[in-house]
C-alpha cells in the first residue's frame, strides 16, 4: 500500500478542546515532539483569530525540524471584501509557513444560515483565497468544511466548492466531517467517489461525536485518501478529533500502510504520554494502544493464557507501540521496560545484579507512591546513577523556612530562608519571591551559586503541578514537574509529596543535582 | 428497521476492566439503573469464578425489574470431564437466572495452544454444555469466543463451533471479537455471512483495542445482527468493551433502529453519570453523546454559529440524549457566548446596559490576565451577580500568615493564621495542614463556620493547579481551580495570581461566597 501522510492539529483544533490550553513554550515543545514522532504536517495555530499564535510562528521558525512541516490555519476571505484587506489572510501570510490550510464552506445549509451570502460569493471566496495564497508561493491545503454533511444535502453544491478550490490552485483537498455525524459506510463511499473524480491528493478530517472517527479515517484510506488529519491524543472540539495514536498503529501495524518511521512507532506510547504531560492532562487508561491499561490483563483466565501464549488475548504485541503488558492483579509489570531504560544509562549493567534488583524495587515503590518518570527523565537518570554508581552529594539541605503573607488587601508574597551544607561549609541564605516555591528556588540558587557558578547558566522554564488523589482536595498528594534549561538542553525533574512546597523542593533539588552531575561528568571526559 | 436488543455486561466484562470494582450493593444499584435505562439483558456476574456473585444472584432475584432480564455467565464444561461434576455449570444453575451465557472456543489456535485439547472434544464441550443448560430449562446464549479471529484462521473450524452450539439447542449465537483486533469491513462481511446461514438470532460483542468497537457494532447491525453486547460506559478488559452509550444513540437517533424506550434515551446522560458515580470513576469529558464536553463549543466562530443555528455544529440535538449545550468561556470564544451565559443568571438583563458592557470589559481583562471561566461556572456566576446585583460581602480577609518549614530532613508541613471580619466582628483563627494551601483552607473554614454553620456541609473535592506562563517558571502565574460539593451539587471556582497561595485563596474565597450566596437566595425563595 502507498504511504499515507499524517497531519496533526493538536495545537489548532486540539486546542479548541475544552480544558486544553498551551502556553507558547508548551507549543514549541509539542512541535519538537510531533516532529520527533515523524508526523509530516503540524498545524500549529490560527494566527488570524489568536494574536498569540503570531509570536509562536515567529519563534517556531527557528526550530530545526526533521520530519514535520509547520502549517498555519485560517479562514477564506470574508464575504464581499477584498483579499488585500483581509486581516485573516494577512495573518496567514505573516505566519510565514511554506504550507497553509484554509477552510471554506461546502454546505448549502451553512452558506444560507451561518455565512448568509450567495452561493456564487461562497465559491469566489474559496477560489480567490486559494489563488491569493498560491500567488504568495504557499502550498495550499483546502479544508472542505462540512463536506460530508454538505454532500448529503446537495452533492452538486459540495462538488462546486471543491472545484472552486481546484480552480484557485489548491494542492490538496481535505474532506471534513466537521460535526462528527458521519458513519463509516457513508464516509468510505463519499471519499471513494471524490478520489475517483479528482487528481489532487485527498485528505480526511473526522470528529468523534458518534464514536466513529477512527473507523472513518481507516476506511477512508482504504477508499483512496492519502492523508489523515487528526490529533495525536484525540484532543479537539466537543468529543475530540480523530485520534492519531489509534489510527497510526491501525494503519501501519494492521494494514501495513506506512505512516511514521518504524522506530518511532516503537516509542509511540512514550511520545503520547509526553504530549499529555505537556498538555497537563491525564490520558484515559483505556486508550487504544497507548493507554496504561491497553495491554492490562485483569481476568485470571486471560492473564494465565497471555503468560502461556501472549497473542492469545492481544491483538498486537505491545512492544510494537512501546507499551507494556500489565497484570494488574499480580503486579508483575514493567520490569523489562525499566531495564531497557537503565541500560541506556549504563550499557554494561547486569540486570541480575543485586543493585539492579534493588533499584527496580525502589522504582516500584516510588511509582505506587505517585511518582511517574514518564516525562521526567532527569530524575530517572539521577536515581539510576545514585543507586548504581553512588557519588558524594553536592549539597545537603539543613532547613528551609518560608513565610507567606497577605495583609491590608494585598498579597505580600513570600520570603524563604534556606540553610545548606556544601562540603564542610554552611551557607544561610534568604530570598523573596512571589510565592513560596519561587522564594525557595531563589534562596537555594543564591546559596548554591556561591559554590557552583555553573548553576547560574540554568533557568527554570516550566513548572507543572498535578493533584494525585483529588478526593482529599487541598490535602491531596501533588506531583510537581520542573523543566530546567541550560543553553543547550532542557531536562525535567519530578517531586511528589502531600505538600506542594515539599514536592517542589524535591523536583528543584533533582534539577540542581542533575545539572551538577552532568557538569562533573563532562568535565572529566 | 427491526428493533435491536441491548445486552449490557458492565457487571461482568466491565468489572474485568482495570480500576473497576463493584461491591454487592453497587451491583444491585447498577442492575436497577440498567433496568431503568431499558436495557433488555444485564449480564451480572460469573458465579463459577467469583463466589461473591453467588450471593449477588440470590439477592438480585428479589429485585422487581421492568425491562431487564438478568444473565449469569460462565464457561462450557472443562475438557475431558463430566457435565454433572462441572463446578462452573453448577454455579450457573445455582444463580437461577432464566437466561445464561456460556462461552466456548471458536479458534483453532486457542484450542491448540491455550485449551490444549482435540478439536472434537472442544466441539463436544460446546454442544453438551448448551444441551445441559437447555435441559434445565434455561435460555442459552452461546458466546462464540475469538469468533472473528477463529474465522480468519479457519472459517470451517469457526463454523463447526457454531454448529455444535446449535446442535446443543442454543437460543442465540454471540460472535465475539475477544481481542478487539477486527476492523469494520471484516466485521460487517463475517456477520453478514453468519446471519445468512443460520436461523438463530445473532449478537455481536466487540472490544475497543483498535478504536473500532462502535463502528463494528453499528455495521454488524446493518449486516443483520439483532443484538449488541457491550457495557454502558465502555468499561472492560484492556481498552474496554463496545460503549453502549454511543452505540444506542447511533442506532436509535441516527439510523432509526429502536433499542431502548425513547423517554429513557432523553435521560441517557443522567443515567450514564449515575452509573459512573456507582463505579466511582470520572467519565472522560469528551465521551460521545454523554460526556460533559460532548456539546461544548469553545471556538468563538463555532459558538457564534451554534447560537444562531444550533444544528450548524451539532450532529444531534443534545436534548435528545439529555445532555446540555455548553459554551465554556475562553480566550477564543466570543461575546455572544458570554451574554448567553449571563442571561441564564439574569434573564431580563439588557445586553446593552452600561453594567453589562462594563461586565464584558472586566471579563475580557480577567481572561487576558489568565482567568478562564470554562469549568469555573460558580466564579463566573458570582462575578455576574456582584456586578449586576451587588450584595454586601459575607466576610472580609484582614490577613493571613503562613509558615512552611523543613528541618532535620523532614517536611514539617505548614501552619496558617487567618484574621477575618464578619459584620462588626473580628475572628482570628489558626490551623495546621500538610501544605500552605491546606493550612489556609482549614483556618479559614474554622473561622467562618462560627458565623455560617452552613459551610460545614461543604467539602473541597478537587484542587487543580495550572501554570500560565511557563517562561518564568516558579515565578509564573498560576490558575487554581477548586471544586466544592455540598450534599447535592458540585461547583467550581477559579483564582489566578503569580503566587499559588494567593490564587488558591481567591478560589477558596469564591467557593465560600458562592455557597453563602446560594444559601441566602434559597432561604429567601
Amino acid at each position: 500500500m502507498n504511504p499515507v501522510t499524517i497531519f496533526d492539529s493538536t495545537l489548532r483544533d486540539g486546542a479548541q478542546g475544552t480544558g486544553i490550553s498551551f502556553s507558547l513554550e508548551d507549543k514549541l515543545a509539542a512541535v519538537r515532539l510531533l516532529d520527533q514522532v515523524g508526523i509530516q504536517y503540524v498545524e500549529a495555530g490560527n494566527p488570524g483569530s489568536n494574536p498569540k499564535d503570531q509570536e509562536f510562528f515567529h519563534r517556531a521558525a527557528g526550530l530545526s525540524l526533521r520530519h514535520a512541516q509547520l502549517v498555519s490555519f485560517g479562514s477564506t476571505r470574508r464575504k464581499n471584501s477584498l483579499l488585500q484587506e483581509d486581516a485573516n489572510l494577512a495573518a496567514i501570510l505573516a505566519a510565514d509557513t511554506a504550507c497553509c490550510s484554509i477552510f471554506g464552506k461546502c454546505s448549502k445549509f451553512h452558506v444560507d444560515h451561518v455565512l448568509e451570502t450567495s452561493y456564487e460569493e461562497n465559491f469566489r471566496m474559496i477560489e480567490e483565497s486559494c489563488r491569493f495564497l498560491k500567488d504568495h508561493g504557499r502550498t495550499v491545503f483546502f479544508d472542505a468544511e462540512h463536506f460530508f454533511d454538505g454532500w448529503k444535502e446537495d452533492e452538486e453544491f459540495a462538488w462546486e466548492a471543491l472545484k472552486a478550490a481546484m480552480r484557485g490552485g489548491a494542492d490538496l483537498l481535505c474532506l471534513c466531517d466537521t460535526n462528527g455525524g458521519t458513519f463509516p459506510g457513508e464516509a468510505e463511499a463519499i471519499v471513494g467517489q471524490v478520489v475517483r473524480r479528482v487528481s489532487l491528493p485527498v485528505a480526511v478530517h473526522f470528529h468523534e461525536d458518534c464514536g466513529m472517527a477512527t473507523a472513518n479515517s481507516v476506511l477512508s484510506v482504504k477508499a483512496g485518501a492519502s492523508q489523515v488529519q487528526g490529533t495525536l491524543l484525540g484532543f479537539g472540539e466537543r468529543c475530540g478529533n480523530a485520534n492519531l495514536s489509534a489510527i497510526i498503529p491501525d494503519l501501519q501495524l494492521k494494514l501495513g500502510i506506512p505512516c511514521i518511521p518504524q522506530e518511532e512507532l516503537l516509542h509511540l506510547t512514550h511520545h503520547a504520554r509526553e504530549l499529555a504531560a505537556i498538555a497537563n492532562v491525564d490520558l484515559p487508561a483505556w486508550m487504544p494502544y497507548v493507554g496504561e491499561n491497553a495491554f492490562a490483563h485483569k481476568a485470571g483466565m486471560h492473564a494465565a493464557a497471555v503468560l502461556k501464549v501472549p497473542r492469545s488475548f492481544e491483538q498486537v504485541d505491545p512492544y510494537l507501540v512501546g507499551n507494556t503488558r500489565r497484570f494488574p492483579a499480580s503486579e508483575i509489570s514493567g520490569k523489562a521496560v525499566v531495564l531497557e531504560k537503565v541500560k541506556r544509562i549504563f550499557p554494561h549493567v547486569s540486570v541480575d545484579s543485586q543493585e539492579a534488583r534493588a533499584l527496580l524495587r525502589e522504582l516500584k515503590d516510588l511509582e505506587s507512591g505517585g511518582y511517574q518518570f514518564e516525562g521526567a527523565d532527569a530524575s530517572f537518570e539521577l536515581l539510576v546513577r545514585k543507586r548504581l554508581r553512588p557519588f558524594p552529594p553536592f549539597f545537603e539541605l539543613l532547613y528551609y523556612h518560608i513565610y507567606t503573607d497577605y495583609s491590608d488587601g494585598k498579597d505580600r508574597g513570600a520570603s524563604a530562608t534556606v540553610k545548606v551544607r556544601v562540603g564542610g561549609e554552611i551557607q544561610l541564605m534568604a530570598a523573596e519571591g512571589n510565592g513560596p516555591v519561587n522564594a525557595l528556588d531563589k534562596a537555594l540558587r543564591k546559596a548554591l551559586e556561591l559554590f557552583y557558578p555553573v548553576l547560574s547558566q540554568v533557568k527554570l522554564t516550566d513548572y507543572k503541578v498535578r493533584v494525585l488523589d483529588s478526593k482529599s482536595a487541598t490535602a491531596a498528594g501533588v506531583r510537581v514537574l520542573i523543566t530546567s534549561s541550560d543553553r543547550e538542553h532542557a531536562f525535567t525533574t519530578v517531586g511528589v509529596s502531600g505538600d506542594v512546597v515539599a514536592a517542589s523542593w524535591k523536583a528543584l533539588e533533582d534539577s540542581m543535582e542533575y545539572l551538577l552531575l552532568k557538569a562533573e561528568v563532562s568535565g572529566k571526559e
